[in-house]
């Protein structure tokens, strides 16, 4: 389980679809939220957009691994697609908050690699804020507060990437991904490998 | 500190020299020994060759981070080399066996990443030493028994490596550094850069 977290607008949801595009071995968990849709947004893709009546019944019947309000909506992720994934052996990632990330940390097995995303100055965070302009003004600053509070849990997090560029950014992760792959306790069968490799010595 | 093992013939001297070409900001540790230099060795590159007497008097003043007698000869790692490149935020390459590693890993700070890298198959390890025209026949066999003893220390180890082909092992041992580099605890000036970037927000 791959955690990407970062103050909205670091580039987190950039930086996603771009791994997800270079790397056809992760799935990426879906969020279900009951905020109204962006323009360009896709259901299915970016979000469940759901409404608030099936998410408290999921809620209810315990199907999100965690969820969260954030601005007046709901967000949470749907457990059962990333239990299947990972019975199949797939890595999945998550583009979720420090208290989604928290939430999963708890309510998962504890086989988690988190990345904190820092936007390289405020300044550039606001730019970016604001060119997101679907969003009104009120939200853009309620936001700039906000990224402060989550920039308060970057040292919760495994590794952090500073995006300054998204290619790089996306190349970082992406080491961060293979490398952790190669980690001993993670390759699956290689216990079977070294007895093999040994016994024909 | 960036440690590779593996037993002789699995590759690792050539990973070493690849990753060092590609990679400008990692530093080799090169290690003193006792043993004569085989054809196409290069004193001060591959190993310093020294004499006996020389190792002695460089153990006894405890000049050495480890030391062992494989095969009759000495070898060991200078300390004052390695101090002064991580003195300087340099990454430092050890290639070394078991023992080293152990030695290391106690006498040296903690700040240690560790790779054993695995051949493909039994088959091949003893292809590649055969291959390695330079060593008597006693010595290929010798080494095809201790790479059992070696290989049993794989386990120890935070990442595993099959050396399947060098490019991709290369490949491999340089997403680890790299993601190792980014590890939250090794990131220089972060807290500094954080706090700023709060308070700017």
């Amino acid at each position: 389980m791959l955690v990407l977290s970062s103050p909205s607008g670091a580039g987190k949801t950039t930086i996603s679809r771009e791994l997800l595009a270079q790397e056809p071995d992760i799935t990426l968990s879906v969020s279900c939220t009951t905020r109204p849709k962006r323009p360009g947004e896709v259901s299915g893709r970016d979000y469940h957009f759901i409404a608030l009546d099936d998410f408290d019944l999921m809620r209810n019947r315990q199907e999100f691994l965690e969820y969260a309000k954030v601005f007046g909506h709901y967000y949470g992720t749907p457990r059962a697609p990333v239990e299947t994934a990972l019975a199949q052996g797939r890595d999945v990632l998550f583009d979720i908050d420090w208290q989604g990330t928290q939430q999963v940390r708890q309510s998962a097995r504890s086989d988690l690699v988190s990345v904190f995303i820092l936007p390289p100055s405020a300044d550039e965070l606001a730019r970016r804020l604001h060119r997101r302009a679907s969003d009104p003004e009120d939200v853009v600053a309620a936001r700039m507060a906000k990224a402060s509070q989550e920039i308060s849990h970057w040292a919760e997090y495994d590794y952090i990437v500073v995006n300054d560029e998204v290619a790089k950014s996306v190349a970082q992760v992406r080491a961060i991904l293979h490398a952790e792959r190669l980690r001993r306790e993670r390759q699956i069968g290689l216990t079977e490998f070294v007895k093999r490799l040994d016994g024909e010595l």
